[in-house]
Protein backbone atom coordinates (compact mmCIF):
# COMPACT_ATOMS: atom_id res chain seq x y z
CA UNK A 1 0.00 0.00 0.00
CA UNK A 2 1.09 3.45 -0.60
CA UNK A 3 2.95 5.52 2.03
CA UNK A 4 3.54 9.02 2.61
CA UNK A 5 6.35 8.46 4.67
CA UNK A 6 7.62 4.93 6.01
CA UNK A 7 7.11 6.17 9.38
CA UNK A 8 3.56 7.67 10.39
CA UNK A 9 3.47 8.17 14.07
CA UNK A 10 0.25 6.70 15.45
CA UNK A 11 -1.02 5.44 11.58
CA UNK A 12 -2.38 2.25 13.11
CA UNK A 13 -4.48 1.48 9.75
CA UNK A 14 -5.33 -2.55 9.56
CA UNK A 15 -3.38 -3.13 13.11
CA UNK A 16 -4.75 -5.12 16.29
CA UNK A 17 -4.90 -2.00 18.12
CA UNK A 18 -7.61 -0.74 15.75
CA UNK A 19 -10.60 -1.41 17.33
CA UNK A 20 -13.87 -3.04 14.62
CA UNK A 21 -16.22 -0.85 13.92
CA UNK A 22 -19.42 -0.98 15.09
CA UNK A 23 -20.79 -0.09 12.22
CA UNK A 24 -21.18 -3.50 10.11
CA UNK A 25 -19.90 -4.19 6.25
CA UNK A 26 -23.77 -4.48 5.24
CA UNK A 27 -24.56 -0.62 6.50
CA UNK A 28 -21.49 0.25 4.78
CA UNK A 29 -22.58 -1.06 1.28
CA UNK A 30 -25.69 0.34 1.69
CA UNK A 31 -24.37 3.82 2.62
CA UNK A 32 -22.57 2.92 -0.68
CA UNK A 33 -25.82 2.72 -2.79
CA UNK A 34 -26.67 5.56 -1.24
CA UNK A 35 -23.96 7.89 -2.40
CA UNK A 36 -24.24 6.09 -6.00
CA UNK A 37 -20.99 4.46 -5.34
CA UNK A 38 -19.92 2.53 -8.21
CA UNK A 39 -16.91 0.57 -9.66
CA UNK A 40 -15.93 3.87 -11.98
CA UNK A 41 -16.09 5.54 -9.21
CA UNK A 42 -13.77 3.25 -7.33
CA UNK A 43 -11.38 3.19 -10.44
CA UNK A 44 -11.61 7.30 -10.89
CA UNK A 45 -10.30 7.68 -7.06
CA UNK A 46 -7.61 5.10 -8.08
CA UNK A 47 -6.51 7.66 -11.12
CA UNK A 48 -6.86 10.54 -8.39
CA UNK A 49 -4.79 9.03 -6.17
CA UNK A 50 -2.26 8.22 -8.73
CA UNK A 51 -2.27 11.96 -9.81
CA UNK A 52 -2.76 12.99 -5.99
CA UNK A 53 0.51 10.64 -4.40
CA UNK A 54 3.31 13.41 -5.02
CA UNK A 55 1.17 16.72 -3.79
CA UNK A 56 -0.16 15.13 -0.82
CA UNK A 57 2.62 17.69 1.18
CA UNK A 58 2.13 20.60 -0.69
CA UNK A 59 -2.37 19.96 -0.02
CA UNK A 60 -1.90 19.32 3.91
CA UNK A 61 -0.31 22.28 3.83
CA UNK A 62 -2.69 24.44 1.53
CA UNK A 63 -5.58 23.39 4.35
CA UNK A 64 -3.90 23.32 7.31
CA UNK A 65 -1.81 26.45 6.68
CA UNK A 66 -3.29 28.27 4.42
CA UNK A 67 -7.09 27.86 5.66
CA UNK A 68 -7.21 26.49 8.89
CA UNK A 69 -4.67 28.86 10.64
CA UNK A 70 -6.85 32.16 9.44
CA UNK A 71 -9.85 31.02 10.48
CA UNK A 72 -9.41 30.83 15.05
CA UNK A 73 -12.35 28.43 15.71
CA UNK A 74 -10.58 25.68 13.22
CA UNK A 75 -6.96 26.49 14.67
CA UNK A 76 -7.23 25.92 18.37
CA UNK A 77 -8.10 22.26 17.99
CA UNK A 78 -4.30 21.96 17.01
CA UNK A 79 -3.32 24.54 19.41
CA UNK A 80 -2.65 24.19 23.35
CA UNK A 81 -5.64 25.18 25.13
CA UNK A 82 -3.93 28.85 26.58
CA UNK A 83 -3.73 28.78 22.17
CA UNK A 84 0.33 28.31 21.59
CA UNK A 85 0.91 26.00 18.58
CA UNK A 86 2.12 22.35 19.49
CA UNK A 87 4.72 22.07 15.93
CA UNK A 88 5.08 18.22 16.62
CA UNK A 89 1.11 17.77 17.18
CA UNK A 90 0.63 19.33 13.63
CA UNK A 91 3.88 17.67 12.03
CA UNK A 92 2.63 13.86 13.51
CA UNK A 93 -1.34 14.81 12.11
CA UNK A 94 -0.38 16.51 9.33
CA UNK A 95 1.28 13.32 8.12
CA UNK A 96 -1.93 11.03 8.97
CA UNK A 97 -3.79 13.64 7.06
CA UNK A 98 -1.94 13.24 3.71
CA UNK A 99 -1.89 9.27 4.53
CA UNK A 100 -5.69 10.04 4.51
CA UNK A 101 -5.73 11.29 1.43
CA UNK A 102 -3.63 8.10 -0.13
CA UNK A 103 -5.84 5.63 1.64
CA UNK A 104 -9.29 7.39 0.32
CA UNK A 105 -8.05 6.87 -3.30
CA UNK A 106 -6.09 3.27 -2.43
CA UNK A 107 -7.85 0.83 -0.33
CA UNK A 108 -10.55 -1.01 -0.46
CA UNK A 109 -13.50 0.03 1.37
CA UNK A 110 -13.43 -3.23 3.34
CA UNK A 111 -13.35 -4.40 7.05
CA UNK A 112 -10.04 -2.86 7.76
CA UNK A 113 -11.11 0.41 6.27
CA UNK A 114 -14.23 0.54 8.15
CA UNK A 115 -12.01 0.09 11.45
CA UNK A 116 -10.16 2.54 10.61
CA UNK A 117 -12.63 5.29 9.51
CA UNK A 118 -14.07 4.40 13.45
CA UNK A 119 -10.63 5.29 14.66
CA UNK A 120 -10.28 8.60 13.17
CA UNK A 121 -14.24 9.88 14.29
CA UNK A 122 -13.08 8.60 18.01
CA UNK A 123 -9.76 10.37 17.01
CA UNK A 124 -12.02 13.31 16.76
CA UNK A 125 -14.35 13.48 19.57
CA UNK A 126 -13.57 13.39 22.90
CA UNK A 127 -13.01 9.70 23.42
CA UNK A 128 -9.33 10.12 21.96
CA UNK A 129 -8.78 13.00 20.54
CA UNK A 130 -5.01 14.06 22.09
CA UNK A 131 -4.25 10.86 23.34
CA UNK A 132 -2.55 9.14 20.75
CA UNK A 133 -0.42 12.12 20.28
CA UNK A 134 0.17 12.91 23.72
CA UNK A 135 -1.12 16.48 24.01
CA UNK A 136 -2.77 18.93 25.65
CA UNK A 137 -5.59 20.18 23.22
CA UNK A 138 -9.24 21.38 22.97
CA UNK A 139 -11.34 18.16 24.10
CA UNK A 140 -13.19 17.35 20.67
CA UNK A 141 -13.68 18.42 16.95
CA UNK A 142 -17.31 19.57 16.67
CA UNK A 143 -19.13 17.31 14.39
CA UNK A 144 -20.28 20.70 12.52
CA UNK A 145 -17.01 22.08 12.05
CA UNK A 146 -15.87 18.31 10.17
CA UNK A 147 -19.03 18.46 7.74
CA UNK A 148 -18.74 22.35 6.85
CA UNK A 149 -14.59 21.59 6.36
CA UNK A 150 -15.28 19.28 3.65
CA UNK A 151 -16.78 21.31 1.56
CA UNK A 152 -13.71 23.69 1.65
CA UNK A 153 -11.55 20.13 1.02
CA UNK A 154 -13.85 19.46 -1.61
CA UNK A 155 -13.76 22.29 -3.61
CA UNK A 156 -9.72 23.08 -3.05
CA UNK A 157 -8.69 19.47 -3.89
CA UNK A 158 -9.94 19.92 -7.35
CA UNK A 159 -6.84 22.30 -9.49
CA UNK A 160 -4.87 19.52 -7.44
CA UNK A 161 -6.56 16.86 -9.47
CA UNK A 162 -6.82 18.91 -12.37
CA UNK A 163 -2.68 19.55 -12.01
CA UNK A 164 -1.58 16.99 -14.65
CA UNK A 165 -2.47 15.39 -18.09
CA UNK A 166 -5.75 14.26 -17.15
CA UNK A 167 -8.48 15.55 -19.52
CA UNK A 168 -11.57 17.58 -18.33
CA UNK A 169 -14.01 14.93 -18.42
CA UNK A 170 -11.29 12.84 -16.24
CA UNK A 171 -10.69 15.68 -13.40
CA UNK A 172 -14.70 15.88 -13.33
CA UNK A 173 -14.82 11.89 -12.80
CA UNK A 174 -12.32 12.00 -10.34
CA UNK A 175 -13.69 15.18 -8.49
CA UNK A 176 -17.43 13.54 -8.45
CA UNK A 177 -15.80 10.08 -7.02
CA UNK A 178 -13.98 12.01 -4.48
CA UNK A 179 -16.65 14.15 -3.36
CA UNK A 180 -18.74 10.50 -3.13
CA UNK A 181 -15.99 8.89 -0.75
CA UNK A 182 -15.99 12.35 1.31
CA UNK A 183 -19.77 12.22 1.80
CA UNK A 184 -19.61 8.77 2.62
CA UNK A 185 -16.80 8.99 5.35
CA UNK A 186 -18.52 12.03 6.79
CA UNK A 187 -21.58 9.54 7.20
CA UNK A 188 -19.61 7.34 8.92
CA UNK A 189 -17.55 9.38 11.13
CA UNK A 190 -21.30 11.09 12.35
CA UNK A 191 -21.99 7.49 13.81
CA UNK A 192 -19.75 8.57 17.38
CA UNK A 193 -21.20 11.77 17.60
CA UNK A 194 -25.09 10.67 17.49
CA UNK A 195 -23.98 8.41 20.60
CA UNK A 196 -26.82 8.72 22.99
CA UNK A 197 -24.88 7.57 25.72
CA UNK A 198 -22.30 9.80 25.48
CA UNK A 199 -22.45 12.46 28.36
CA UNK A 200 -22.55 15.90 26.01
CA UNK A 201 -22.91 16.51 22.70
CA UNK A 202 -20.21 17.15 20.79
CA UNK A 203 -21.99 18.85 17.85
CA UNK B 1 -40.81 35.30 -1.75
CA UNK B 2 -40.82 33.00 -4.48
CA UNK B 3 -42.37 30.14 -3.89
CA UNK B 4 -43.37 26.88 -5.98
CA UNK B 5 -47.39 26.83 -4.87
CA UNK B 6 -49.09 29.60 -3.57
CA UNK B 7 -50.54 26.57 -1.31
CA UNK B 8 -47.41 24.89 0.09
CA UNK B 9 -48.84 22.31 2.99
CA UNK B 10 -47.11 22.49 6.17
CA UNK B 11 -44.71 25.12 5.15
CA UNK B 12 -44.27 27.11 7.90
CA UNK B 13 -41.36 28.96 7.18
CA UNK B 14 -41.34 32.55 9.23
CA UNK B 15 -44.33 31.55 11.09
CA UNK B 16 -44.56 31.71 15.06
CA UNK B 17 -45.17 27.62 14.85
CA UNK B 18 -41.95 27.54 13.68
CA UNK B 19 -39.69 27.48 17.31
CA UNK B 20 -36.10 29.31 17.83
CA UNK B 21 -33.60 27.17 16.62
CA UNK B 22 -31.15 26.30 19.54
CA UNK B 23 -28.23 27.02 17.22
CA UNK B 24 -27.64 30.82 17.23
CA UNK B 25 -26.43 33.27 14.38
CA UNK B 26 -23.15 33.52 16.15
CA UNK B 27 -22.60 30.00 15.14
CA UNK B 28 -24.05 30.25 11.82
CA UNK B 29 -21.36 33.03 10.74
CA UNK B 30 -18.99 31.00 12.10
CA UNK B 31 -20.00 28.08 9.92
CA UNK B 32 -20.31 30.26 7.05
CA UNK B 33 -16.76 31.11 8.10
CA UNK B 34 -16.00 27.51 8.17
CA UNK B 35 -17.36 26.72 4.92
CA UNK B 36 -16.02 29.36 2.92
CA UNK B 37 -19.21 30.88 2.30
CA UNK B 38 -18.71 34.98 0.77
CA UNK B 39 -21.13 37.46 -0.26
CA UNK B 40 -19.96 36.21 -4.15
CA UNK B 41 -21.63 32.49 -3.13
CA UNK B 42 -24.85 34.68 -2.09
CA UNK B 43 -25.10 36.11 -5.57
CA UNK B 44 -24.49 32.82 -7.71
CA UNK B 45 -26.83 30.78 -5.41
CA UNK B 46 -29.20 33.73 -6.62
CA UNK B 47 -28.36 33.31 -10.12
CA UNK B 48 -28.92 29.54 -9.58
CA UNK B 49 -32.35 30.37 -7.96
CA UNK B 50 -33.17 31.82 -11.35
CA UNK B 51 -31.67 29.29 -12.89
CA UNK B 52 -33.94 26.24 -11.32
CA UNK B 53 -37.12 28.16 -10.72
CA UNK B 54 -38.87 26.59 -13.01
CA UNK B 55 -36.85 23.09 -12.84
CA UNK B 56 -37.97 22.83 -9.26
CA UNK B 57 -40.86 20.33 -10.38
CA UNK B 58 -38.44 17.96 -12.35
CA UNK B 59 -35.42 18.00 -10.36
CA UNK B 60 -37.62 16.28 -7.16
CA UNK B 61 -39.30 14.36 -9.69
CA UNK B 62 -35.96 13.05 -10.46
CA UNK B 63 -34.69 12.85 -6.85
CA UNK B 64 -37.58 11.37 -5.79
CA UNK B 65 -39.03 8.93 -8.36
CA UNK B 66 -35.51 8.76 -10.79
CA UNK B 67 -33.32 8.06 -7.62
CA UNK B 68 -34.79 7.27 -4.31
CA UNK B 69 -37.47 5.27 -5.35
CA UNK B 70 -35.36 2.47 -6.63
CA UNK B 71 -33.53 2.69 -3.51
CA UNK B 72 -35.30 0.32 -0.92
CA UNK B 73 -33.26 1.91 2.34
CA UNK B 74 -34.41 5.56 1.25
CA UNK B 75 -37.74 4.92 -0.13
CA UNK B 76 -39.37 3.10 2.82
CA UNK B 77 -39.16 6.44 4.63
CA UNK B 78 -42.19 7.99 2.52
CA UNK B 79 -44.22 4.56 2.17
CA UNK B 80 -46.38 2.63 5.39
CA UNK B 81 -44.41 0.68 7.54
CA UNK B 82 -45.77 -1.85 5.45
CA UNK B 83 -44.71 -1.02 2.56
CA UNK B 84 -47.37 0.58 1.00
CA UNK B 85 -47.08 4.24 -0.95
CA UNK B 86 -48.70 7.30 0.47
CA UNK B 87 -48.91 9.28 -2.48
CA UNK B 88 -50.48 12.23 -0.58
CA UNK B 89 -47.26 12.03 1.84
CA UNK B 90 -45.25 12.78 -1.40
CA UNK B 91 -47.11 15.23 -2.42
CA UNK B 92 -46.74 17.30 0.27
CA UNK B 93 -43.30 16.75 1.07
CA UNK B 94 -42.13 17.03 -2.30
CA UNK B 95 -43.99 20.40 -2.85
CA UNK B 96 -41.91 21.32 0.20
CA UNK B 97 -38.60 20.00 -0.95
CA UNK B 98 -39.05 21.97 -4.55
CA UNK B 99 -39.78 24.74 -1.94
CA UNK B 100 -36.24 23.91 -0.29
CA UNK B 101 -34.68 24.57 -3.67
CA UNK B 102 -36.10 28.02 -3.94
CA UNK B 103 -35.08 28.75 -0.36
CA UNK B 104 -31.42 27.52 -0.43
CA UNK B 105 -31.09 30.17 -3.33
CA UNK B 106 -32.90 32.89 -2.47
CA UNK B 107 -33.69 33.22 1.02
CA UNK B 108 -31.20 35.15 3.29
CA UNK B 109 -29.47 33.11 5.94
CA UNK B 110 -31.07 34.79 8.99
CA UNK B 111 -32.90 34.13 12.11
CA UNK B 112 -36.09 32.75 10.41
CA UNK B 113 -33.77 30.47 7.84
CA UNK B 114 -32.02 28.92 11.26
CA UNK B 115 -35.60 28.40 12.64
CA UNK B 116 -36.58 26.53 9.56
CA UNK B 117 -33.52 24.78 8.93
CA UNK B 118 -34.18 23.45 12.67
CA UNK B 119 -38.06 22.38 11.53
CA UNK B 120 -35.98 20.66 8.33
CA UNK B 121 -33.99 18.83 10.53
CA UNK B 122 -36.61 17.57 13.76
CA UNK B 123 -39.16 16.54 10.87
CA UNK B 124 -36.36 14.20 9.63
CA UNK B 125 -35.97 12.45 13.46
CA UNK B 126 -38.47 11.01 15.89
CA UNK B 127 -39.38 13.92 17.41
CA UNK B 128 -41.55 14.88 14.43
CA UNK B 129 -41.47 12.95 11.30
CA UNK B 130 -45.03 12.15 9.88
CA UNK B 131 -46.64 14.41 12.05
CA UNK B 132 -47.30 17.29 10.16
CA UNK B 133 -48.44 15.48 7.50
CA UNK B 134 -50.70 13.00 9.09
CA UNK B 135 -49.15 9.79 8.25
CA UNK B 136 -47.91 6.24 9.30
CA UNK B 137 -44.34 6.23 8.15
CA UNK B 138 -40.44 5.20 9.28
CA UNK B 139 -40.08 6.91 12.78
CA UNK B 140 -37.02 8.85 11.57
CA UNK B 141 -34.67 8.99 8.62
CA UNK B 142 -31.34 8.30 9.64
CA UNK B 143 -28.79 10.88 9.82
CA UNK B 144 -26.10 9.03 7.30
CA UNK B 145 -28.48 8.37 5.01
CA UNK B 146 -29.04 12.44 4.91
CA UNK B 147 -25.74 12.84 4.78
CA UNK B 148 -24.68 10.69 1.86
CA UNK B 149 -27.93 11.24 -0.32
CA UNK B 150 -26.26 15.08 -0.21
CA UNK B 151 -23.62 13.51 -2.73
CA UNK B 152 -26.34 12.51 -4.89
CA UNK B 153 -28.16 15.84 -4.80
CA UNK B 154 -25.21 17.88 -5.79
CA UNK B 155 -24.18 15.59 -8.01
CA UNK B 156 -27.65 15.39 -10.06
CA UNK B 157 -28.19 19.20 -10.02
CA UNK B 158 -24.96 20.06 -12.00
CA UNK B 159 -27.05 20.17 -15.40
CA UNK B 160 -29.70 21.39 -14.03
CA UNK B 161 -27.65 24.35 -13.21
CA UNK B 162 -26.15 24.18 -16.85
CA UNK B 163 -29.88 23.87 -18.46
CA UNK B 164 -29.95 27.99 -19.01
CA UNK B 165 -27.61 30.29 -21.02
CA UNK B 166 -24.85 30.83 -18.51
CA UNK B 167 -21.10 30.26 -19.04
CA UNK B 168 -18.93 27.33 -18.17
CA UNK B 169 -17.62 29.62 -15.30
CA UNK B 170 -20.58 30.69 -13.74
CA UNK B 171 -22.04 27.20 -13.40
CA UNK B 172 -19.45 26.36 -11.80
CA UNK B 173 -19.58 29.35 -9.64
CA UNK B 174 -23.18 28.12 -8.88
CA UNK B 175 -22.62 24.67 -7.95
CA UNK B 176 -19.57 25.37 -5.81
CA UNK B 177 -22.09 28.04 -3.65
CA UNK B 178 -24.89 25.22 -4.34
CA UNK B 179 -22.40 22.71 -2.41
CA UNK B 180 -21.23 25.08 0.44
CA UNK B 181 -25.03 25.66 1.03
CA UNK B 182 -25.59 22.12 1.60
CA UNK B 183 -22.54 21.06 3.70
CA UNK B 184 -23.66 24.00 6.13
CA UNK B 185 -27.37 22.98 5.83
CA UNK B 186 -26.08 19.32 6.83
CA UNK B 187 -24.10 20.62 10.16
CA UNK B 188 -27.08 22.48 10.99
CA UNK B 189 -29.40 19.85 10.56
CA UNK B 190 -27.40 17.29 12.58
CA UNK B 191 -27.28 19.12 15.90
CA UNK B 192 -30.70 17.52 16.77
CA UNK B 193 -29.02 14.11 15.70
CA UNK B 194 -26.06 14.50 18.53
CA UNK B 195 -28.74 15.45 21.54
CA UNK B 196 -26.99 13.16 24.16
CA UNK B 197 -30.50 13.15 25.84
CA UNK B 198 -32.53 11.53 23.20
CA UNK B 199 -33.78 8.17 23.96
CA UNK B 200 -32.06 6.36 21.09
CA UNK B 201 -29.32 7.17 18.21
CA UNK B 202 -31.16 7.63 15.10
CA UNK B 203 -27.72 7.95 13.13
Amino acid sequence: MRRVADDIPAYTYGGAETARSAVTLEELEDLKVTVGFTSDDRGFLHMAGEVLADQTEQIVAHWRSGIIASIPNLARHSRSLDGNPIPQYVARSNLRFEQWILDTCFRSYDQDWLNYQQEIALRHTGFKKNKVDGVHSTPYVPLRDIVAFVAVINDTIKPYLAAKENTVDEVEAMHRAWCKSLQLQIALWARHYTDVTKSNSEW
